[in-house]
């Protein structure tokens, strides 16, 4: 049975639309899903803006931070069924390039990224390969679930960073990642300060218990140097995308202090290499996640050390999803975006007649 | 006894002299040497070109690697006596600041670093504090034992990079520092390639074993895919302290590659973070040497593993090394150049009939 559904998707730079597509029934290994609530992220923005056309092929329907239910199962899937709560970790590896080999299949070096290299979860059917499901308790309201995997990113993070309990971290860009990071660095028993220009999001986190700082009018590194008796942070997060970012992450570490490098530079950037070596510094790129930390990231947004509501700023439907991402752009008091992809029950309802 | 000795010493820009200094009797806890061999390492050529006159106070007395033999023993010393052969570990820390706290006293926040802080060892005279001793055995004629302190510098900088055997490395820069690094990592089991521009230098790597590339006429990238099977080198060394160096060494890295940051780059460069972010590389920065490297040092230079005598380009008596700097800033066909201060064996007879 071939269902017609709706989709946002991605024609030009700045451009996008909700159009008419076919979903077909599930092939082998795959299994269909209803997405209820599909996050708006940083890499949305990006392929919006046209700064990902060499990568993206159009149009190209978005979205890879999700949660839903699953409508049909396809001939050899074990251990899922319609209706299923679940979440995806988006990718595909090949598991034969020198990166898989060596056990780095996250950052294979043919990686597939589903919602950027292949269709997305904004739409209301999306068929993916069974082996990126990840189940979630039925405890889960699904719109919290839709940070499950802007969450995994922030595990991730701070397994890569190494944080241990005790240390002192400074997360620089409080977006959905920064803060995210910081929550999950604070849950591991780290002691956390938050730098952000964006007086709602520095609010925000201050409401989720974090300190949060303004580099705009405060001086960073000299409260960092009053913090911590002159040493240092342990660790910082670079999560802002600036150059001011940056620096202002290179600066305040403490002698053998751990620069974990999360957000996209395009270009390259100038790095205050000498204190590097004077320090003896370490910078430690981070890239997406891999399926323990979507686990623990789940765990984490179950038990509410993620505090989803408060970090979800606004639920648009599914056709207003292109001017959701003209007001994420145009700057203003947001944290998260979801688009609610909104007939997950007639879905599973339909999906359990087609089955009776 | 005030003995009077002559030291090489640099007055201000481009500017050496040698000029007689006396010498005291050491005080408690310190030991007056008579410096054997001193090498010239890049970082005097920095202060004779002037880039240092920040932090050097003048008229100073250059040299940190050195050799040479024990002439008076001060009050408070343990272990030591006139006539033993030493080098010296050129690092005074102050113990109480948050890196010496936290174990990285070598990195010391108020290092003194003697030689550049405090003045060096190129002269016939040269009294330090007991504890920055390192025993030399009398089997390592004391020309060799000149290259124990940038060995150092290289046994600390595999072990920053954690070079493990079987693991491929590129080390970009084969100058002294950048072939001691080839040749320690290779002594713990790595396959190395050294990536230099001096053909002089480039063969003098060929001679002790390694493969070096020209990165003026090699596609060095495209090389190390072809060694690699298209994975990348497990580890890059930057030893160069040029930008193209930087490029190199990001460029050549396998997912999750480590690139120890040797060389001092005294400006910020441009780093292509989005590699790092990619690959998940990481970067780390390596700074000086702790006891332990430089007793492991002495050995490697005892056991013929850094083949001293071909990396020893030339010998001047210390009256002539302000013509060795120049000779080393116009380039050439040159590795290292000790200093000879000659004197050693005399200075002894002159402390054992002292001692008598
Ligand atoms: N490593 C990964 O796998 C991964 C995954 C998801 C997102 N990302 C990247 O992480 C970054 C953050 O994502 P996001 O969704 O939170 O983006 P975002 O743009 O919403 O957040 C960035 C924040 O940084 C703040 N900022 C800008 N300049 C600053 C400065 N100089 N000092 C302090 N704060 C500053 C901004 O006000 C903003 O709130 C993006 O670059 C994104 O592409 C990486
Ligand atoms: N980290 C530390 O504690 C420490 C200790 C000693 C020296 N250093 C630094 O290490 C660096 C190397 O020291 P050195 O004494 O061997 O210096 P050096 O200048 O003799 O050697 C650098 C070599 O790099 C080569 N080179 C330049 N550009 C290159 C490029 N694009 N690709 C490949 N090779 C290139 C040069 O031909 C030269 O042989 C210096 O920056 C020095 O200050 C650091
Ligand atoms: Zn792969
Ligand atoms: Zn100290």
């Amino acid at each position: 049975m071939t269902t017609s559904t709706l989709a946002v998707r991605y024609t030009s730079a700045r451009t996008l639309d909700t159009a008419p597509t076919e979903s077909s029934p599930p092939g082998p290994g795959e299994v269909e899903l209803a997405p209820a609530f599909v996050g708006i992220c940083g890499t949305d923005l990006h392929i919006f803006h046209g700064d990902m056309d060499a990568r993206v092929r159009t149009p190209a329907v978005l979205g890879h931070e999700m949660s839903g239910r699953i409508v049909r199962v396809g001939p050899d899937v074990e251990g899922w069924r319609p209706g299923n709560a679940v979440t995806v970790m988006p990718l595909r590896w090949d598991d034969t390039c020198p990166a898989c080999r060596a056990g780095h299949r996250h950052i294979c070096q043919h990686l597939d990224f589903i919602g950027i290299d292949s269709p997305g979860a904004m739409q209301q059917r999306w068929t993916v390969p069974a082996s990126t499901l990840v189940r979630l308790p039925e405890s889960v309201p699904l719109d919290r679930a839709a940070l499950v995997e802007p969450t995994a990113v922030a595990v991730h993070d701070v397994g890569r960073a190494r944080v241990q309990a005790g240390e002192r971290v400074v997360v620089v860009g409080g977006g959905p990642v920064g803060i995210l990071i910081a929550l999950v660095a604070r849950s591991a028993g780290a002691d956390v300060r938050v730098v952000e220009l964006s007086g709602h999001r520095r609010l925000l986190a201050e409401e989720s218990g974090l300190t949060a700082w303004d580099p705009a009018t405060d001086d960073v590194p000299e409260l960092v140097r009053e913090w911590t008796g002159d040493a240092g942070a342990d660790v910082a997060f670079e999560v802002s995308g600036a150059a001011a970012g940056v620096d202002t992450a290179v600066e305040v570490l403490a002698v053998r202090g751990r620069l974990c490098l999360v957000a996209i530079h395009p270009r390259p950037r100038e790095l205050n290499l000498h204190r590097f070596f004077w320090r003896e510094l370490t910078l430690v790129g981070a890239r997406l996640y891999d399926r323990a930390d979507f686990e623990r990231a789940v765990a984490l947004v179950a038990d509410g050390t993620v505090p989803a509501d408060r970090l979800i700023s606004k639920v648009v439907p599914l056709t207003e999803a292109p001017s959701a991402f003209e007001a994420l752009e145009a700057g203003g008091d947001v944290m998260k975006i979801l688009v609610d992809c909104s007939d997950a029950q007639g879905a599973i309802d339909e999906a359990q007649g087609a089955a009776v």
